[in-house]
């Protein structure tokens, strides 16, 4: 095995030597394999790549039409917890957000001002995000459904926040590693974030073998035979 | 209050001053909140936006294959009325079309060069576009679900026009203001029109100081806690 | 009667002259309604076309959990039989893959690699692509549901090819002419596609006309009583 690689290593071999097939392919034979969220979430602009910890967000559909006489904790308090979460971001984290409904933004303009600010990772959410030219000009990692302006204000809040969410097969946990690039994005379990980055980098090796034996002329089931990678 | 701002006015002010994002929340606050079409309706190209007085125009999934027998008045007339439904076009109006399955195209290449000779200003339809190359050259402002060549003449028609229809929650009357970017496609009521303008600029307006002082150092909590806006 | 074409010339025609709108609008006329894929079938990138000879190949969901135990004679072959389709590309065909959910891509940069190398025409899967930056290098004519990394590996195997499979409405037999644009994708049955190319051509022709006389103020409904096209 190699050395242990600390975060700083992991992000710049994510980033620029890894890619999420390869890194999906080892964790599906690792035997986890509900760590890709759905297809659907995509980076904002093709280019943008996303690597760092999870700090993982719940949401809510939460209504301000009857705000006075609601009874939960956060009835009257305008967007929940999403001040305190962003604020609480931590450098190098991702804010990872999911639990509303697909009908209004979760991330803008104005919370991409204050993460970049507080030198965090990027953001991953299950849902739109607006404010798009901003976020683009920050060129903040962002990861979403597309983008949505209608505002969560009057329909959702944050209900939490540094805790544990889904979205679609995949579960994450405060600082498991997030790495996301056009072709979707990752949950890497803190456990099995090591071994994952060492096999990946070996499985790449292998990819470029194979690729030039077949553009040498191998067949693709010769080629299977030999290297055990398609 | 400002002076009232005529549809040239209002047109402007839209296109160039304001963004989806903003006006949409002076509407929440103005307790119109289901004035958002659907997120899946979005510009042909990223850059285009749209402003104008809306024409409403209504379809309905009618198919050509047993036509001499059906008895309805439009069974038998090619398109309904989505040729009298186009040349009825007064300049600056905006074709909005809603009503039939994401099946097939309602907008297209020779639709677009003749709302172009009427100076009309642009199409959102709740389903396809094709001929987008055409629709592009013309950079005729088309908002859609997507692309897709496949054909309306035996699968719809345009039942009528110039009357109201809804796309998603939102309701759509003739010469309510229709106001489109990449973020999203609203209808602004007639009546709330010239609050909504006015409002969305000093909105705007502050929303920039908040920009600034986040890029100061200031925290979320307390800039929401200091400008209300977030 | 025009001379029969070939299939190097019908492919030439279809990427050069044609566009999938005006070949459906004839396929409608001759009574062949059922031609387009879905409309969330698109290129990899928009200035692809695909034209070629099909051959369809049937994929599973087969998951490799308890593969020593299961019974079906590809349980224990990883990827079922795709490297045998791939390898049995002839020059010019396209693989045309369905039958699976839409969790894991179908598609990736090995087998363009190997599909270039047999000069194969392209590919159109209904589902997902991976390894995206290398289908770009190539440059190789790829359609898709968009792109997502998650592997087929343990998810699903090909079952059968140069077989027929459907796509939503579309039936497509080993053989058919399958054209695309970033319109969409359809398929010319081969009994069809001589007169589909003729008449297409002819269709084209009167809609530049149209295009002329509406520039030059003629009204819709005018345009379409004169050259009944629209």
């Amino acid at each position: 095995m190699t050395a242990t690689r600390d975060d700083h290593e992991i992000i710049r071999v994510l980033k620029q030597e890894l890619f999420t097939a390869v890194v999906g392919d080892v964790l599906d034979v690792m035997g986890l394999r509900k760590q890709f969220l759905p297809a659907q979430i995509s980076p904002l602009q093709p280019h943008m790549k996303i690597a760092g910890r999870a700090m993982p967000v719940l949401q809510a559909d939460i209504f301000d039409d009857a705000a006075e006489a609601a009874c939960g904790p956060l009835a009257r308090k305008p967007f929940g917890l999403m001040l305190e979460a962003l604020d609480s971001l931590k450098p190098g984290e991702i804010y990872v957000a999911s639990g509303a409904s697909f009908n209004y933004a979760l991330w803008g303009g104005l919370m991409s001002t204050r993460a970049t600010q507080l030198r965090a990772g990027g953001a991953v959410v299950n849902g739109y995000v607006r404010d798009s030219w901003d976020v683009e000009r920050l060129d903040y990692p962002t990861f979403c459904r597309g983008l949505y302006a209608q505002d969560q204000g009057p329909r959702g809040k944050v209900i939490d926040f540094n805790t544990t969410v889904e979205i679609g097969a995949a579960r994450i946990r405060p600082g498991d590693f997030i790495f996301g690039d056009r072709e979707g994005v990752l949950v890497i379990p803190r456990e099995a974030e090591q071994e994952a980055i060492a096999r990946a980098l070996e499985k790449a090796a292998t990819e470029n073998e194979v690729a030039i034996a077949i553009r040498n002329g191998m067949g693709a089931a010769e080629a299977f035979e030999k290297y055990g990678v398609m």
